[in-house]
């Protein structure tokens, strides 16, 4: 997978802006022409005859605003007093740590949480293994693994690089659904070595995230390790994506009447989303697949488990439902779209066609991958798992996650809004209870 | 090493006692004919004619309570109404946790936390390596890494059982020195495994500390890891056991006014602790030490650095200062002890011989195991290290967190109180100067 910059980073601009009609649109206006977005505007001081604003401006990772603050301090009447990485603050210090969930006062307490004390609580681990479930906290720590080789698009950046990211998966887990996801950044990025790796620290967790790591070596890697391990290896670029993909199919099948199982889909990008998207299709009981790339491994691939190889126009032509996963901005064109069509263009920033775009080409349901995030099924799916000490996520458990993000979203919505911490729950009772009913759980 | 239950177990008792004088004086005298020994007495209730006790009773881990409460509910006015366990609810659930250090409230957080902004703080890295000092946790994590062979006295209970203890590790860590310590409990004994496995998670890691890991395989693991990393790699029964035996021994030398490098050092038992204390004590200057071990093998590497092995009876013959860590109570006899003799018998719980028996048979200083604990030393050693992104921690950096240990300690006493904050960020300091001024810092 070459390198792809086109990660949109965000900074603040802070402007002075006399109260001219006319300024903050052309503000606005030159920000475009420079290929950025223009996010939340905030007023933060008001002044006799000016404001100040901060603009929240989403560029291309790795562009220069040198250019941009030049055009537009060319403005009569504005001034750019500042650029503000607000991001970059957050981040600062690493955004995760860890806490003791014991007061250490007195040596009374250290000689209760250390040596002696802590003897007792070893032996009665080792005379009855099973133990560790209350006495550890390792039923609710999930490591967060990877070798940085795809690194949201930004492509084999490493893992140390990709670190911001898996710091942010351990925040999401420990504010949605209280677990303890531990980033784990491999200095391999050997298949046998990172299976290896990852089996022999396995004994410290309930669960195994894998996170960004590229295909086709994700596909080895995750089928090996839920073997070897009793303990559920999930790739989320693979399963958490297909959750969430199928959580939006149930709800466009809600919305527009079409039969999810009978329709034909045509899935553009097979690499770790589109083939966990297609695998997860047919496990639901939906029989045409096609499937298209630019790679002919991951064709022949996807081939293997069932789907057809088509090319990008036949597959345009034949589908009902189109699921685009490519990280190619603007690859479906107008005159592709089929009338009656359904189209999720999932990547992002930008989608492989513009959701109004589709429609106005005769699509009768469009989006783009703004609200289809992963965060939607992960926790839940991690969460049913270690409650119902399961030995792997199964087909059941996806699928009933799925039925239960879909279940729980607002009317007219794609899925439902990821902050939503009660459907985070909901989601982890529907797992835990296809875990017992799938005769994985061990409670 | 076999398995050695002699690690003590911590109870409470709690006893109904009527107020006849002697009763609560006779259940301490039965405790003690049991061989448990009487921790803290706390009064839980008055009654008009009768006291509610708690009585914390140390135990050898695994022996029954039943027929110490047989033999005290029969005397007259004393009956046992509960057997408590403290220790296990404080380890219930774990010790630890993650905690977020950002706040996730809005979707306009999770975009900073998250994708898309955190793209921008992933770039940052990717084009300048060294800034994860300042956007990632790395450089305050620190691996405690274990295998499960000789955790405590208790030995190869296994990785799991052992992890009540790498949480309390983590515990001291996080209240002592703010560092976060993160278990990783290897499901391999085998010593490249280990070596290969520690090296391929170490990017997530400012340092490393081999924990609780058997003679004679924690020597190689500790050694090759240290040269393949950049970062430090300290195994703490080794190094974190000598730099506090070093500041003890440099208290003794002030208060006995005996010269510590002149002095023939004799060192009883030369596993993980023995062998450390030997070099540390090499390294400082001595230049007499004598050895014993039961292990051959142990005894052969001993003089490989320079020590001279000796038998038992010869070694407490020519030593002017006895250091034990064999796990052997009553090893030394009394009629071994030669007068002016320093001992410290640093076998827990019970020591090698008791500093009052050792003293009475013409010891000028004795002491045993029970406030020379590594967590006096490791805590700022770390903290040290991790400041000055040392890529080791050398000799210069034990020895003056040595030296500084010893000049924080009360007058009279071995060592400081290990819950002294302030020690331990005076060690830090000293270790972070070493550490530039032997040229390993890379600050």
């Amino acid at each position: 997978m070459e390198m792809n910059f086109n990660e949109q980073c965000l900074k603040k601009l802070r402007l002075k802006i006399k109260n001219n009609p006319g300024n903050l649109g052309n503000v606005c206006l030159i920000i475009g022409t420079f290929g950025f977005n223009v996010g939340e505007i905030e007023i933060k001081h008001i002044g006799p005859d000016y404001k100040i604003r901060d603009i929240n401006v989403y560029y291309p990772c790795g562009t220069s605003f040198d250019e941009l603050i030049k055009t537009l301090n060319k403005i009569v009447g504005v001034k750019v007093i500042g650029v503000i990485n607000d991001v970059m603050n957050i981040h600062t210090g690493g955004k995760i740590e860890i806490s003791s969930r014991v007061k250490m006062e007195s040596l009374s307490d250290v000689r209760k949480i250390y040596t002696p004390g802590v003897a007792s609580v070893c032996m009665e681990i080792f005379r009855e293994r099973e133990k560790y479930r209350e006495y550890t906290s390792i039923p609710n720590n999930v490591a967060i693994v990877t070798d940085g080789t795809a690194i949201l698009g930004l492509g084999d950046i490493g893992p140390v690089a990709g670190m911001p990211v898996m710091e942010g998966k351990s925040v999401l887990f420990k504010e949605l659904v209280g677990i303890n996801g531990i980033p784990v950044l491999l200095g391999t990025k050997n298949v046998d070595e990172i299976i290896n790796t990852v089996k022999n620290i396995a004994p410290s967790f309930g669960a195994i995230k894998l996170e960004d790591i590229k295909a086709p070596e994700c596909f080895e890697i995750e089928e090996k390790l839920d073997e070897l391990l009793d303990i559920p290896v999930v790739h989320d670029d693979q399963q958490g994506t297909a959750v969430v993909v199928l959580a939006a199919l149930l709800n466009v099948e809600k919305y527009t009447g079409v039969k999810l199982k009978d329709s034909r889909i045509g899935v553009i990008g097979l690499g770790a989303a589109g083939n966990g998207i297609s695998k997860l299709l047919f496990n639901y009981g939906v029989e045409k697949i096609f499937g298209t790339d630019i790679n002919n491994e991951a064709v022949l691939r996807f081939e293997k488990f069932g789907g057809k190889g088509v090319t990008l126009e036949e597959l345009m032509k034949k589908s009902d439902i189109v699921i685009a996963t490519t990280g190619k901005p603007g690859l479906i064109k107008e005159d592709m779209v089929k009338r009656g069509q359904i189209i999720l263009a999932l990547s992002n920033p930008n989608p492989e066609i513009e959701p109004e775009v589709a429609r106005e080409s005769g699509a009768i349901f469009a989006a783009d991958g703004k609200a289809v995030n992963n965060a939607l099924a992960f926790p839940g799916l991690f969460r049913g798992a270690l409650d119902s000490f399961a030995t792997t996520v199964n087909v059941e458990m996806k699928i009933e996650a799925a039925r239960e993000i879909s279940r729980n979203t607002p009317e007219g919505d794609l899925v439902p809004n990821i902050l939503n911490r009660e459907v985070h729950k909901r989601v982890a009772e529907a797992v835990f209870k296809a875990a017992i009913k799938s005769g994985v759980a061990r409670v």
